[in-house]
């Protein structure tokens, strides 16, 4: 590299001209911080050369060929924001073959093919940086990779997608049901016209897989994530829930213990005066325990061009920094521990919240209660009431902690009792103050 | 700095213990991270050479001698974390002087000479950081430096007291009066015998000089800022406040525009909604409105010994990176901007609320109104209550958006009329939607 950085940019849209925006209004700034001569913008590959585009980029900059980015042996780093995997890898693999350092703001390229693309960059000797990747406005990789880098962390707790918490805030706040909340997002430009990936919590797993290898240093891979969308989620368990003191998010979970690696991706009821709980609308948050730190909260936009730009400059500048310190090592690739092992449902820890539909008979709810005590699992919260018009009544439980195991079999046993016209729905809940890892005063040392 | 980095540290409390604990056990990362050969510690400064002291010091490592730190030709990097303003001052100058780089978690000093220090710092050539001074655990020198280092703040509120936010939380939560929240404070080892420096903003408010200092490039000194504790605080505005639906926190805050700038530490209301409201017990949030990147919030720790020295060893780790890229310009020595103008009473707008005792006589209420309305301010929420056996009626209002000085001219009208009993209470709310800097897409560029 140079003592001049010359930048090739893969795609112009929103998120791509507010990075030439920003390169371009803080050069001086951008010097200054890294200490080379200059940085210039050289190439950028676009669909379409006629498109009309604001800005002073000027014509003969653009191109409609890769090649005049991956193979031009002036371009130092190359930033990708084109989107999409296997026409993204291949760009990057090139590039990186070609000695080229790279940012992108691709999460399911680097959830996807991340640990692949590492070892390409760190066999090239070049950097790969994704800040942009997870929680767009919010430096989390970095506060994980820096600001917590004497630390260890033991569990992270994110609202990684912004569509789905803005539908969870609507409903919450407003009572609306799953389809009403769907469309009012769909309305604000917050959700796809397919909005599965956000609802089924598909594109929170890809970004707690990004955050689980890289806090925890292990082999995790998409198919690791247990999965549960927010489909299914009603304005009913919501209510229940706030009459408990709860609020459902849409959580991203990964922990580690010495029986393994935990991640998850499921609608969980929150303590209302947890931090995320005010996590409102389209807004993102990585709740992170730090055996050393405690307990940490980033909280910002998940998404948008300018929040996602400036995260991907703050990626440009470490990247020209840390290559100038030739330390060899890319700065957020983790050295990943292959050996790593998932948690078995034994070891997975939790309270739950169960609604249940119950025949209103003599001694019905002792049996339903003793399916729990039996498993040696007691009650934190309990609410009974008649349902209008039938023979039935509706029963809200809260257990104490138990495993999923142990759950999973309370769930079939309780099926199981003829009192028990329907469970009607059973979320996980976390963020007590039991759930907090103890912190062990110098045992990380 | 050759390429084994010698460390001396002034001071051996549980900081001092923490962060030699630290170097020791992550020295592998330290030298991977920085590309160093090696990193040692070389001397300590401590009070007494005879107190017992856990971990593997070897004893000829301690002096009670400063020279022997401050004057070894073989230390590079001093890392002050004895406290204390005069003494550590000629340490940091000396250490200086000899091209020492200095990592400190001393607020008091840096609030009070941060800007001397970082010229004689610039003068030599070295590295000054202080993480650490600022909520202990929380990265936000490094996220407003870095993170968000293309971006442009406007404004920052927050909690950055721990002792004060913990007696407001107990105020809030059970109803305590101010005496037996610092009683319970005291009790837990929250605040000291004599709490004045929390108790009535002075600590928070020497935060806020180095934010704004920070995130704004301002001259800003801790006479500038607007200062109002949280000792007159009561139990009763608290509960007033959440019917009308707002959480009191002590707030620093920081805001520039055109106008200048203004830095103000006080009891505020904040919308319970807003994520500040969710900040609770002993806990720290900084919230930051950037024009690019909207709004971030960092929560965590704001003291404590392993988050403040975790906070110092990445500080640590900062500065050797950085002298190694040798752009030989401190990365957190903001260019300050000498003519920094404060903002005018005029230009400093929020909404108010006000609690008085008013004679229950016909037409008072119209009579106090009218001194809101004729000053152009109307009201956005109100109570009106009868008070207990006495012929008064208690009023509690929020206005809309107005300046401080039209604020200031109300409240005299007010007390001048014979109709008000006492004006009980005034304080600022801020947070609502219409507060937040309206964010400019790409206007920044």
């Amino acid at each position: 590299m140079s003592n001049k950085i010359s930048i090739g940019i893969l795609g112009l849209g929103t998120v791509g001209s507010g990075i030439i925006h920003i390169l371009e209004n803080h050069k001086k700034e951008l010097i200054a911080k890294t200490g080379v001569a200059d940085v210039e913008i050289r190439k950028v590959l676009v669909r379409d050369l006629e498109k009309n585009r604001d800005g002073n980029l000027d014509s003969d900059m653009l191109t409609l060929n890769a090649e005049d980015v991956l193979e031009d042996p002036e371009i130092d780093l190359v930033i990708e924001v084109m989107g999409g995997i296997d026409e993204a890898k291949q760009h990057m693999e090139k590039a990186l073959k070609n000695k080229k350092h790279i940012v992108t703001a691709n999460k399911d390229l680097i959830a996807l093919h991340g640990d692949e693309l590492l070892e390409i960059a760190a066999a090239n000797h070049c950097e790969l940086l994704y800040e942009a990747s997870v929680a767009g406005g919010i430096p989390i990789l970095r506060s994980l990779t820096e600001g917590l880098a004497s630390d260890r962390i033991t569990k992270m707790m994110g609202i990684v997608n912004g569509t789905t918490n803005y539908m969870l805030s609507k409903m919450t706040r407003e009572g609306l049901n799953y389809e009403e909340a769907l469309q009012q997002a769909q309305d604000q430009g917050f959700a796809e016209s397919d909005p599965t990936a956000d609802v089924e919590g598909l594109d929170a797993a890809r970004k707690m897989v990004i955050l689980a290898r890289l806090g925890f240093s292990a082999s995790v891979q998409l198919d690791d994530v247990y999965l549960r969308g927010m489909s299914t989620v009603t304005a009913e368990d919501i209510a229940f829930g706030q009459q408990l003191g709860y609020t459902l998010k849409l959580i991203g979970l990964a922990s580690r213990s010495d029986e393994g690696v935990e991640v998850s991706v499921e609608p969980v009821f929150i303590p209302e005066e947890h931090p995320l709980s005010a996590v409102h609308d389209e807004y993102n948050a990585v709740y992170v325990y730090g055996e050393a730190v405690g307990e940490t909260m980033f909280y910002g936009p998940g998404a948008g061009a300018l929040p996602t730009a400036t995260a991907v400059v703050s990626d440009v500048v470490s990247v020209i920094r840390q290559v100038r310190l030739g330390t060899g090592k890319a700065q957020v690739a983790p050295t990943i521990n292959e050996e790593t092992v998932l948690k078995e449902p034994e070891d997975i820890y939790a309270k739950y919240y169960v609604r249940a539909h119950v025949h209103d008979v003599a001694g019905a709810f002792k049996r339903l209660t003793s399916v729990f005590t039996s498993n040696n699992v007691s009650f934190e919260k309990l609410i009974q009431q008649p349902l209008d018009s039938q023979d039935l009544a509706e029963v809200v439980m809260v257990t104490h902690e138990t495993n999923r195991a142990i759950f999973e079999k309370i769930m079939d046993d309780m099926a199981g009792l003829d009192v028990v016209k329907a469970i009607k729905s059973r979320y996980r809940v976390e963020g007590g103050e039991s759930d907090v890892p103890e912190q062990r005063d110098l045992a990380f040392v």
